[in-house]
């Protein structure tokens, strides 16, 4: 049975697979990487690409250990233990307003008491929503789900929903994609779930090469640019006020400049935007419990 | 003495005051005002500027009432009761990276069962901190606090250092100001703490043109524009992560746009952002306990 250092080195491997991946989709870009120990134990690979395409991206590793936290022990209903966290995450925004934000994160976490579980997902964030686009993008990842159970598309599908929520502005954050969390041995066997996150990783460079080689070079208007900073606007309203891992990482003080590489590199927020007919339609679609699968046709 | 119809109805007179005198210090642009009404009881004056020289700016007034929500009033140690609420609120950010951003708010709150406070502060965010400024911006609080109580000001600074702070950065907002809350009979008498928190809305006035003035024709590099932006993400952090009353606002499904209306018209995140050395002086300023009317003789 795997253990937590195949785990660890395979998400090294995957961060590799996906920094080598993205630098041939932009072409010109090449990912800076910073290096950062935790006091108490572990650390990272913050991985960052500036580009002429992707504008801002990010493509993180890390391996944390240590005690547990008192407070996230009794949570667990576990007593004093140490715990080991291990994961990749990944936030791009493009710069080309017809390219979508995207975002995936896999993660491995255990305890010295023995429960351990996996989490992870991909959502995508277009600026403007195109049902076609979208389709592909949810049938990828019920490929991906359905190799594993048929079931869990449609309950990770509905925890995207749920999780990539404003609900102070009562709209999803984008198209959703695939949510799940504490999955364990009541899922399917340690080596089965470990082969479902590496596949969901390997799933996101397909699905971001299909709509960055659509529209990287696709024209745009100022307008466009201005609809696009600020829809990255309600990304940072997202990420600063919902988004758990953040707030986790910002309360805990992790390392600030890598939580917070998900932010744009550029947005705005303007009193009551007034917007035109093709940006109220994606404001429309900004809903849960969209069959988008359903959307091919349109 | 005085009761809650005064306070709301001066309130108004106090938004109106402000709004006229920035109006004309701006010279070009004019408030649009949007009346809201709240389902359960009151409503605002949302009053917004987006113009040449204040690029964007709130000057708000509020006066909501109703059932207290249950976790309120057991936080309060109360039973079931009811609430009113009233205060001014204002952000504003200057296109030129010269002029400070500044912050101004005056609130009253009372319960159906007895209990009443006022609350309220000024601080302001200069993009650059220059010593000779942020003396005069304080001598001006500590003159308006020495009014009514040479306590007031050394403990409402030390407050505005505590309460507008990025935990996660270790670093103040800007250069601080004052910031008082839960002021009560126990502190003076009604219509004498009415009369200060009416002082302390009227002071920002004075406070922002003498900065305005001084700076919002003075020429700026491109470079001092993107710090400008940079610095400005670190207010939106502020305001989404650590800001209560933001927070208590988003919770509770408040005037969305309204109380965003804080948030900057433009900003980025750059990922490591390169300092030169007088950005470099500017941030190791933001720091608590700095005595700033001591900085006068630089």
């Amino acid at each position: 049975m795997i253990d937590r250092q195949n785990i660890e080195s395979e998400f090294k491997n995957l961060q590799d697979r996906i920094c080598k991946g993205l630098e041939n989709l932009d072409g010109l870009g090449r990912f800076r990487q910073d290096l950062w120990h935790r006091e108490k134990g572990g650390g990272g690979r913050t991985r960052i690409i500036q580009s002429q395409h992707i504008e801002k991206g990010g493509v993180n590793f890390s391996a944390v250990m240590g005690d547990m936290p008192e407070r996230i022990s009794k949570a667990l209903g576990l007593g004093p233990n140490r715990f080991f966290a291990t994961g990749v995450s990944i936030v791009l925004h493009a710069r080309n307003p017809h390219v979508p934000i995207i975002h995936m994160n896999v993660r491995y976490f255990e305890t010295s008491e023995g429960p351990w579980w996996f989490g992870g997902g991909i959502d995508m964030t277009p600026h403007y929503i195109i049902d076609k686009d979208a389709a592909q993008f949810h049938r990828s990842l019920k490929e991906t789900c359905d190799k594993y159970d048929h079931a869990w598309y449609p309950e990770f599908k509905k925890w995207a929903d749920d999780y990539f929520y404003l609900k102070h502005r009562n709209e999803t954050r984008g198209i959703g994609g695939i949510f799940f969390d504490r999955m364990d041995s009541k899922r399917a066997s340690k080596d089965r779930l470990f082969d479902f996150v590496i596949d969901v990783g390997d799933s996101f460079l397909d699905c971001y090469s299909e709509v960055f080689n659509k529209y990287s070079d696709k024209a745009y208007t100022e307008r466009e640019k201005e609809w696009q900073l600020h829809r990255r606007g309600r990304y940072v309203e997202f990420n600063l006020v919902w988004d758990k891992g953040t707030r986790f990482g910002l309360d805990t003080g992790g390392n600030i400049e890598s939580i917070l590489m998900s932010l744009p590199p550029e947005c705005r927020w303007t009193y009551s935007y007034d917007y035109n007919k093709i940006e109220l339609d994606t404001l429309n679609k900004l809903k849960k419990e969209i069959d988008w699968l359903s959307r091919t046709a349109e």
